[in-house]
C-alpha cells in the first residue's frame, strides 16, 4: 500500500472537529446546543450582496482573472482609502478567501524549514497553512493577564533565527479579541525593518472595534512598504464566510508578482463570490454601525455574565468577536467534550472550542476556552447560564 | 528588503500569461483575436444549474462543511455509479476546483524532494503545483507519432526511484487530446502495484470522449483501491470554469482523512458554487449528447482543415478539446507572440499555446502549439485560414 508523505501526517485537525460527533450526538438525544465554537455569526449578509447574485445574467459560469478583475481591485483601492490604507489595484491579489491568501503569502515567502514568529494564542489553522508549507511555528506567548497584548519586543528579539521570514499577527485577533494599539504595530515595525522580516497582519476583523479604538493597520505605517503584507477577507465583514473570496495587499512588487504566480496555478477565484464581494462593497454604513452595535451588546452581556461565574478570568475584547476565558478547571479539552456528552441543563448545552488548539507551546492554554459572540443577546445569557452549572456539576464529580 | 523564498522564484509563470499583453494590444489596434489558447469553452452552462443560484434563498452565506456536504457527496456516489465508479459518499473531498484536489492529493502524498513521474506533454499547472508543494516532476515523452499514447512501460520503470511517489496522468489528456485505452490503464495498474506508488488520474473530462470510444476510469479498475485517486471537477463538464469545485476520490482511507486536513485548513469550498453544482447533477443527457456533438463537428473540422496546410502535423484527439499541432518552424513561442504582434489576416488574428509550456523536458514541443477547440465551427475554418497566411508570412520573414 503506497504511503502517505510525513507532512501530511503531521497536518494538525480541528481543535474542534474532535468535538462534531458528540454535538451531533447530544443533538440527536434531543439536546440543543448553542454553539460558541466557531466563527460563524447568525448576522444577516448585506441584501445588495445576495441581490447582486440572484439577479446576475451569467450564461457560461466562466474563469475570473487569477488576481482578481481590474473593476474589482479598483473599487477594492477605495474601500482601502477610506480606512487610511493608500494602495493601487496593482498591490493586490485577489484570493479564494483569507485562507488562499495566507497558504499564497506562506509560499512566495518561506522554503520548508523556515520560521515564522506568531503570538500565541493564535487562529489554529495557521499552524495548518504552516505544515502544509513545511513551515515552523515559533510561538512567543502572550497572557490572560494583559488581555493578550503584544509580548514584549525582547521577546521577539530571542527567537529571531536565520531561519525567521516574517512576523505573523492577527489585528483585531482571533481567538484573543485584542487590538494593537499604533505603539504596538510601531514597535513591530522596528523590529521586521531591523531584521529584514516580512510583517504579515491578518486583519479581517478590521472593521470589529470597539469602545471607540480605531484599528491601525501595518499598511498605513510609512516606512513599512516593503515588508507589510495584509491578509484579508469578505467573511466576516459582510457575514459572508461561504463566499471564499479574500485578497493580498503588499506594496512589495516581488512579492506580489510571486503571489500572482501561485494565483495563477490555481486559475481563478469562484466567480459567483466574486459578483457578491463588489456588490458587497457598496453596503450602507449604516449596515456596519448596526452590527458593531449588536456585537458591543454581545461583548458586554457575554463578559458581565462570565464575571457573575466564580473562579472565571475574561479578556476583556476590544475588536473582532471572540474571547477567551479561563475556567477553574485543568482540562478544557476533557470539559469542551463532557459538556456536550455527559451534561445538559434544561436539555441545553453548550459547544465551546477548547483553546489549546490556539497554542503551540504543549501543555499552554488548557484551562482557557475560545467563546465566539455569534449569538443573540438571550441566547448568550442562557449559554453563560449552562456553562456556570456545568462547572458545578464538572468539579464535583 | 525581505527576499521572497527560492520556491517563489521557481513558480513558473503560465505559458500563455506572458502573451496576454499582445493579445490586449492586437485588439487595441482593432484587431479581432480568436482565442484557441485556453480551455474555456463558449457552451452555455446548463439552466439548472444557473436557476438554482438565481434562486437560492440564503440571507447568511455561510461556511458550508470542509469536505462538502452528505448531500453533496450522496448525489456525486449516484454520478459516478453512472460512470461505472462504485464509491461511498466517504470516499470523497469537495475541493475548490481540480486545482486543490490536485494540491492537497500532493500535499497528502509527498514531501518535499519527492517525484511524481508524468506523460509528457502534460497540463501546465501541474508544474505550478509541484513547485508549490517543492515535488518533481519528472516526465515521460509520449510522441506526438503516436498521438501520445502512453509511453512504453518500460520507460516509466526507468524512473522510478525510492523518492517516486506517484504516476499522474491526465485521461482524456489535456493538451492532447488522448484517451487512455483500458490496456493501457492496466499496464499503469501493474506498475503502481509494483513499485506501491498512488495512481492519480486527472479525469475532469470524462465525457468528452468521441468516436464511440469509452473512458476508463482508474476507480473503475479492480485491485486499485488502495493506489487510485480521482481528480475531477465540474469546470468542463458543466461549462463551469468559474465556479471552482472539484474533488478527490479515493478508497484509501488514510489518503482521505489526510485531505480532509487540509480542507479543514482552508475551511469551506464557495458556497454559490455548491448549490451550482449539485443542480448540475440533475442536467438531462440531451445537454451532454448536444455538446459532445457540438465538439466532434468542430474536433473534426479543425483536424480536417489543419490537414489541408503544408507541413502540418496533428495529433488526432480521442477525447477533450484539445490537440496538438505540429508547425512548420522552429519556435512556436516566438510565432505565438509575432502571430499576436506583428501579423492580421483581414484584420484578424489568433491566439494559440505555445507546447513548450506543456513540456518539462527543456527542448521539447518547441516546434508545437495547443489549439484549444472551444469555438464555433465558422470561428475554428476562420482560425486555420488565418494561421495558414501567418505560416506563410512567418516563414519568409
Amino acid at each position: 500500500m503506497p504511503s502517505i508523505s510525513s507532512k501530511g501526517l503531521k497536518m494538525p485537525e480541528s481543535p474542534i472537529r474532535k468535538l462534531v460527533p458528540f454535538a451531533e450526538d447530544a443533538k440527536k438525544r434531543g439536546t440543543k446546543v448553542f454553539h460558541l465554537n466557531i466563527g460563524q455569526p447568525d448576522i444577516k449578509t448585506p441584501q445588495i450582496a445576495l441581490d447582486a447574485v440572484k439577479n446576475n445574467t451569467i450564461e457560461t459560469l466562466s474563469y475570473a482573472r487569477s488576481e482578481g478583475s481590474e473593476d474589482y481591485r479598483n473599487k477594492l483601492v477605495d474601500y482601502y482609502k477610506k480606512h487610511q490604507i493608500n494602495v493601487s489595484s496593482n498591490n493586490i491579489v485577489v484570493t479564494t478567501g483569507g485562507s488562499e491568501a495566507l497558504l499564497f503569502t506562506i509560499g512566495s515567502i518561506t522554503d520548508p524549514g523556515d520560521e515564522i514568529i506568531i503570538p500565541e494564542p493564535f487562529y489554529a489553522n495557521y499552524n495548518g497553512f504552516s505544515t502544509a508549507s513545511g513551515v515552523k511555528v515559533v510561538p512567543v506567548i502572550s497572557k490572560i493577564e494583559d488581555n493578550f497584548a503584544l509580548p514584549k519586543i525582547e521577546d521577539f528579539e530571542k527567537l529571531i533565527t536565520k531561519k525567521t521570514k516574517a512576523i505573523l499577527i492577527c489585528n483585531p485577533g482571533n481567538p484573543t479579541g485584542y487590538l494593537y494599539s499604533p505603539e504596538e504595530i510601531l514597535k513591530l515595525k522596528e523590529i521586521v525593518l531591523k531584521h529584514d522580516l516580512f510583517l504579515i497582519a491578518d486583519e479581517v476583523y478590521r472593521e470589529f472595534t470597539y469602545d471607540g479604538l480605531q484599528h491601525t493597520s501595518v499598511m498605513a505605517v510609512e516606512g513599512l512598504e516593503q515588508n507589510a503584507i495584509i491578509i484579508d477577507s469578505v467573511s466576516k465583514r459582510y457575514s459572508m464566510c461561504g463566499a471564499r473570496i479574500g485578497c493580498i495587499v503588499s506594496k512589495n512588487k516581488e512579492f506580489i508578482g510571486t503571489a500572482i504566480k501561485f494565483a495563477q496555478a490555481r486559475l481563478s477565484p469562484p466567480t459567483y463570490a466574486l459578483i457578491a464581494s463588489e456588490a458587497a462593497l457598496d453596503t450602507p454604513q449604516k449596515y456596519f454601525d448596526d452590527v458593531k452595535e449588536e456585537y458591543v451588546e454581545r461583548r458586554n452581556t457575554l463578559i458581565t455574565e462570565l464575571q457573575k461565574i466564580d473562579g472565571v478570568k475574561v479578556a476583556n475584547p476590544k475588536g473582532a468577536f471572540y474571547c477567551v476565558v479561563e475556567l477553574p478547571l485543568k482540562d478544557s479539552d476533557h470539559f469542551a467534550q463532557w459538556i456536550l456528552e455527559k451534561f445538559n441543563h434544561n436539555n441545553e448545552t453548550v459547544m465551546i472550542a477548547p483553546a489549546s488548539g490556539f497554542y503551540s507551546t504543549p501543555g499552554e492554554g488548557k484551562n482557557q476556552i475560545r467563546m465566539a459572540y455569534v449569538l443573540n443577546k438571550m441566547d448568550l445569557i442562557k449559554s453563560v447560564q449552562i456553562l456556570k452549572e456545568a462547572l458545578k456539576e464538572y468539579n464535583v464529580e
